[in-house]
């Protein structure tokens, strides 16, 4: 058992004495000491996150319920030299919340409640293990939601929304999540319990809440948050808009922002998601075009009558052969039921594939759509698109087969060009996925070195010691003392070795 | 002349010498050597920012044309161990911007083009020296805009606004600046040219972009800036809306917000502002009422009719007792041009008048309002509000006379009180002044000594020696090898004394 969990063929004595102490000074700390996992099959449940090409068991899994907790926790781990990796529900997709073998897995599942709803200043105080969607669901009776809506929202957790900054359809219109928090309680490595932010607008000095969002675990333990809460829209209205081609969908969809309209949401199909999705949802998709777009208007009802002619005018002009408006909630519903499986519908017409996310500047999206068909020809692997348009933000789908020997080294060489043009075309590596394992060794197209240690420098600020989930996002882990700027020393840390599944 | 650039009876003969060594080494580096500004006469012109009662003339003052320029002056000066202070157009009004005696001022003033408009992606490339308006200018023709619109806006540079994350009218509905940039180029103290951000959404990454903007000129000298356009919106309407009590006024705020209505602007004034503006500039305000709320909404004309129509139902709900809706684009410039002379309205009613700018959770309006009448009993000195009601954000001027001996200091007093009531009540010392050195020593009613440090780790990831625009935003500095966290040592460096007037 300890061989598959250290991966060492001769488990060192002292090594297994060490984990045994860890154990026992675990259980102390945490309240309860069933919060403190070690036996292997439980560990299981902790050994990937949404990117399950890479697994690996936690040496130790610890699952507190206190902020106290997580700071002595974290103030331990730091004493002992022990690395810490935090994780919320574990649906992230680039790997971030991958175990260390030789470091605590720090599970927040327990931090499950909702403190505080606040309607007077439109905001909801929770703990970072609820999820996304329990927000929505805490308060729609009142007509109230939360934003962003990552496809993973019944059971991706706030604290993880935060820790990657997380997406989601309506994002065009109402910003990620780093719009739509206003505050956050965390636990530094040294076990400091900070608060950023809070109810009011903006805050004076440096924006640390801006920092911790989107830093995908390196800075800190959240075990608070406040969000922002929206006024659930009057009305809402989706229409579906058929193109013979590409070009013409992506020429459509700038058209749009250009004339002033930001809707909800502005998602993009092609052909073979289009049929994938259909053959799945029956969601009466148009088979017979190239490209659809799904644009949805929230807001008074005057207001999406006018638009949602507007829109079909600029459609038409761009040569749109299908327009169709949803007139009952039921049919909007029945829209977004083909984009919502639209994953799951190409899982099924292909063994396996492998979802990237990037960014482009929207007026590049016919460009990289063409180059992207270029590359599927050249791997010889085809793929599906899916993805908000209305930002930028590209998912393509590479299809392969893990069986036929090959095929998974040519997808992710074909992922890692696509990722390569959104960063030649003047955009970047991920969307709302994060760099964690997935692409940490792809920085380096984006970043200099000399920008990839200003981003470590920040990251000393916080953990000195590197102990908070290393061997993520950076390729290089320099040494605190090494990132002095007029003595540049290019030392490298000893990097956790991440086996491959 | 020495003797009151440094304030020293005796100039020391080796500070002079070396004074003459850095200008005579700056007139290298700069193309233009009349970019080196050394005389007295020449030195007025930067010796103060928007908050004109502290002032100092720098020790030299030199202006760059290109980014390599700057990036060599910050090298220089980092190896001489020379203080800078940057600066944009001065307008700032919390002293960010206040020279040093014995540092360089480096002006931005000759970083005034804008370098591209580009509305496929919808953005704007600019130096940081082109002002806030000539953005908005350059493209309103072809029917853009840039949102953030400070009372500066005519004067202040789009640096400045980074800098200090300014607001305006329009940050309710459209954000800060921060939520309005979307690239920038600085250079570090150390001559290095960094890009963060660009013309796509979101990066991955610690969100770099976010630090800069609030950072007061602590972090770097923004070289460009990339700027997001909006499309002018289709049609504005404004309404006046007068109600018998403040309290009223400031429920009326929160349900229009609370009914997911989301203004373009909604400012607040009360009864003496209301009157002074009234009497300088005949908007027509109602002068029978104790606060008026200016609302403005923008957008397709069928839904502003729609929303202005239930604005004026939730008004009457609230007590309203005037509600006047603009007919024409001239009646609401004239709603408009009562907010916007309001301060040197209230110049006239006053001999001198001190601009305060702190932020509440909204919910706490009626009750903040309250008490500030009760400490202007207190002090003896009157207190006029206009403000950004829908953000929270106040603007309470204290009327004083700074002839009558003791006034400024009580004045000081109210106005320190009013902030701490802010910090109380869960909101925070600034709104969109910044905290520069007017709320330095402030800063400890918000932050704790562990909170400060961790804002300084930060400051140290960019600039460890501390040498940009010391002795601003933080009360005490700390040398960066002092801000460990295990042996925390409170050692303070030698603090520039800056001079009252």
């Amino acid at each position: 058992m300890w061989e598959a969990i250290m991966k060492m063929p001769e488990p060192d004595q002292e090594v297994l004495a060490k984990r045994d102490y860890l154990v026992r000074r675990l259980k102390e700390i945490v309240r309860n000491p069933e919060g403190v996992i070690d036996r292997e099959t439980d560990l299981r449940a902790f050994e990937c996150d949404g990117l399950s090409a890479y697994r690996q068991l936690p040496m130790i899994a610890v699952l507190p319920e206190t902020k106290e907790e997580v700071a002595e926790i974290l103030k331990f781990c730091a004493r002992e030299k022990v690395n810490v990796v935090p994780r919320g529900a574990g649906t992230g997709l680039s790997g971030g919340a991958l175990p260390l073998a030789d470091g605590v897995l720090l599970g927040l599942g327990k931090f499950n409640r909702i403190l505080e709803v606040d309607y007077e200043n439109r905001c909801a105080v929770c703990q970072p293990g609820v999820t996304n969607l329990a927000i929505t669901d805490a308060v729609k009776a009142d007509g109230f939601y939360y934003a962003p809506d990552p496809s993973s929202q019944i059971a991706c957790t706030i604290g993880g929304n935060i820790a990657e900054n997380s997406g989601g359809v309506h994002c065009l219109k109402y910003g990620l999540t780093t719009n739509n928090v206003l505050g956050v309680e965390m636990v530094t490595m040294e076990g400091e319990i900070v608060r950023l932010g809070g109810k009011h607008l903006d805050a004076e000095g440096y924006d640390l809440l801006g920092i911790l969002t989107g830093s995908e675990g390196l800075l800190g333990v959240i075990t608070e948050v406040t969000v922002r809460l929206l006024r659930s829209p009057e009305h809402i209205s989706a229409q579906l808009i058929g193109f013979p081609t590409s070009e013409q969908a992506g020429d459509c969809v700038g058209r749009i922002i250009a004339e002033g309209i930001i809707p909800a949401g502005m998602e993009m199909m092609d052909r073979p998601a289009i049929h994938a999705a259909e053959e799945f949802c029956h969601a009466g998709y148009p088979l017979d075009v190239e490209a659809l777009l799904i644009v949805e208007l929230d807001g008074p009802e005057v207001e999406i009558t006018y638009l949602n002619d507007r829109i079909g005018e600029i459609a038409k002009a761009c040569g749109a052969t299908v327009i169709r408006q949803s007139r009952t909630e039921e049919e909007r519903m029945t829209f977004w039921a083909g984009r919502k499986a639209a994953f799951p519908a190409v899982g099924r017409i292909s063994p396996d594939y492998m979802c990237m996310d990037g960014t482009i500047p929207r007026s590049q999206l016919p460009h990289v759509l063409a180059r992207m068909n270029e590359l599927s020809e050249h791997y010889g692997l085809r793929v599906a698109n899916v993805f908000h348009a209305g930002d930028g933000n590209l998912h393509p789908l590479i299809l392969f087969d893990a069986n036929v020997p090959g095929e998974l080294e040519r997808c992710e060489q074909f992922g890692a060009d696509i990722l390569k043009l959104c960063v030649e075309v003047g955009g970047v590596l991920t969307g709302e996925h994060g760099v964690g394992i997935e692409k940490r060794d792809l920085m380096g197209e984006m970043f200099s070195e000399e920008d990839l240690k200003q981003q470590q420098r920040l990251k000393c600020a916080f953990d000195p010691e590197g102990r908070l989930n290393p061997g993520k996002v950076f390729p290089v882990l320099h040494r605190c003392a090494e990132l002095g700027r007029m003595h540049v020393h290019h030392g490298q840390l000893p990097f956790p070795d991440i086996p491959r599944f």
